[in-house]
């Protein structure tokens, strides 16, 4: 058996004309958009021709079905606002490329999957968070996006046609690019994960007194951008004895109300996310979080709620399904490649409630991800590729 | 002459009928949008009722004109994104009230004005800075919303009739609410101005790199919201030496780019407004702005970038025109009246480069204005309109 590196490099390209935009390779792909459903129709196609039964749950997870128990292979096909073309994409398209090579060949038996709501339009890796049972799909539908749409409303465009029972796979490995500097850095073409780090979402709301921006003096105001921005600053010192290098945390998203030059701002609504290897840690950032936006919002008479605590545990990767991985990475690049953790979230931290996973990365270019400027080389993809086809084959041999 | 209470307050409910939203007696009728252009369509007929030659000039300012030289009283229709349904509405229906009591008595002569864009969706009082000469309808058209629309583009919509020829009036006087505490906290039911704090106003751009937020260390970022927020903490310091408890500024825009929560923003676009009474101070306060944005930018290995300064400067109203209102609060309140500055900008500070200016008050419950909350008593608005009536006929005998 052997994979069409051809066929997998051109099936990236036409996905990527999905939501082609911006400069370089950039794609507009968010969960649920026309692109977004287009490229499903798309994916639909390729997965019957490849002789896989298609299935679309109600989150929209698309699966192509293998008979009797198989491997799940796959990622996810939407994009962030402003993505590249590979992201979770690449995943997707490599597992297309194996299965449809095992089918040919008569073995081994693998399954495909592009998850729905990976890049977190309605919260963090929805699609899967929903399958896997981490979130039920009742809860799901309150989640609103950026502009108020609620998941329940934008799932209608969803064409259902059943649900998928996880029992039938005997595993879960994504491929994925990434999405930081290490492998680029260290010059390695494959990086095989070791755990993927937790990570915490809140939305933070502070309520002050809208105004007029010339006649309220500045000691009566109950500005509400400055209490974001008291908070943001005040968080780093409180951070300081708890966090370690590589712990992250992002302030990605405010929206200030009503957003006009000559007006005091009532209100501030803004993500915090953060993100750590160390489910206590994370617990420990939470504590501070919450502690010191009531502290901003008492110090100024003003008032703050919080959004509801999204997150996904940290989780280790599978020892049988990652040995197969290192043997492949070993075998492929003749040792040009690394363990390393991921500091990104991914579908199968949900999956691994379900199953045993694992993952396998290639460099991303710069460490540029989420961004229209998002590269691999093709020779780093293909290597990718090889890899997943070869532990593929040693485990079901 | 006698003016006629009921039929100003049923003309100002009429006016408040054009985009009236929100909670209250709020108003969405921001400049050039469908309410406001059938709000000035209504004015346009209620002029022509009064006997007035309606003219509209290139910038959607609406005069209604009396024969030969006459006083220009009125102030403007537009509201904020989110306004009241006073704010520059009071003062344009004021100013029909009075014209056509005064035509319908065979004088003084009274023409009236609403000016277009005072809310500054494209600047800072633009109407009243381009029909004043301060600033050129060619620069005009170059300016753009917070949605990226050009004032060229949104001023396609405006029907023009004609120029406007300043030389016809002999002074203006604007009515205005207060929009600030003063005078409801004082108990007084009338401020005559003395004079308009001046204002600059500056959008002002981060550029960092956008990128993941997972997998992107906290050292190596180029976060443009935290660029802001440190801007944001260091000016209150720098400013402290310079300014007095009267200054004010403000950052009540912002947007930042894709604005998702799993993405470092690699772009900060935010307004930075401030605005005092003496011209020098505004002028250190700018090079504070401008250095302080600078190191910022500097210390984090990223760009920084400032748009056009919008601006005017402080104005001393005409000791002629400010005696006539002086001498009618007297008459109307029996002594229940201040002299004070104005916080707020007006369309007055434009027009006093072509004509004597002056302006009055009435009082802003609990100071709020700029937001669908703000309302005066209806007394207050009827001792303003006698006021403004007994100064006309001052002036006029």
């Amino acid at each position: 058996m052997l994979v069409n590196a051809e066929r997998f490099l051109a099936d990236l390209h036409t996905l990527r004309s999905f939501g082609a935009s911006g400069v370089g390779k950039g794609v507009v792909r968010p969960a649920y958009s026309q692109p977004d459903m287009a490229a499903r129709d798309w994916l639909a196609q390729q997965m019957l021709d490849a002789g896989l039964r298609v299935v679309v749950d109600p989150m929209g997870n698309l699966f192509g079905l293998a008979e009797g128990p198989s491997l799940l292979l796959g990622s996810h096909s939407d994009s962030q606002p402003e993505g590249g073309w590979l992201d979770g994409a690449l995943g997707v398209i490599a597992a297309l490329e194996v299965a449809r090579t095992c089918r040919a060949a008569g073995g081994p038996a693998v399954s495909i999957v592009s998850f729905q709501d990976e890049e977190g339009r309605f919260g963090v890796t929805t699609g899967s968070a929903v399958w896997s049972g981490h979130l039920a799909l009742k809860e799901a539908d309150l989640l609103c996006d950026h502009e108020g749409i609620s998941l329940a409303d934008a799932r209608r465009v969803v064409n259902v046609t059943g649900e998928v029972d996880a029992n039938q796979f005997t595993g879960f490995i994504e491929m994925h690019i990434e999405q930081g500097p290490v492998l680029d850095a260290a010059n390695k073409q494959i990086g095989v994960v070791s755990d993927i780090v937790g990570i915490r979402d809140v939305k933070i709301t502070f309520e002050g007194q809208q105004n007029h921006a010339g006649t309220t003096p500045m000691h009566v105001r109950k500005d509400a951008f400055q209490a974001v921005s008291a908070f943001n600053h005040a968080l780093e010192q409180r951070f300081s004895n708890v966090v370690t290098p590589s712990t992250v945390w992002t302030i990605g998203h405010i929206n200030l109300h009503p957003n006009a030059s000559s007006i005091v701002p009532g209100r501030a609504v803004f993500s915090m996310q953060w993100r750590d290897g160390d489910t206590h840690r994370l617990e420990q950032m939470e504590r501070i979080i919450r502690t010191l936006a009531n502290e901003v919002a008492d110090d100024r008479g003003m008032q703050v709620t919080f959004g509801p605590l999204l997150g996904l545990e940290p989780v280790a990767m599978d020892g049988k399904l990652r040995a197969a991985l290192e043997g492949a990475a070993e075998a492929v690049t003749l040792g040009n490649w690394r363990v390393m953790p991921s500091g990104a979230l991914h579908d199968a931290t949900n999956v691994s409630r379900l199953m045993p996973v694992a993952m396998v990365f290639v460099p991303s270019i710069n460490g540029i991800s989420h961004a229209f400027e998002e590269d691999t080389a093709e020779v780093d993809l293909v290597a990718g590729l090889k890899v997943l086809e070869a532990a593929v084959q040693s485990l079901g041999s």
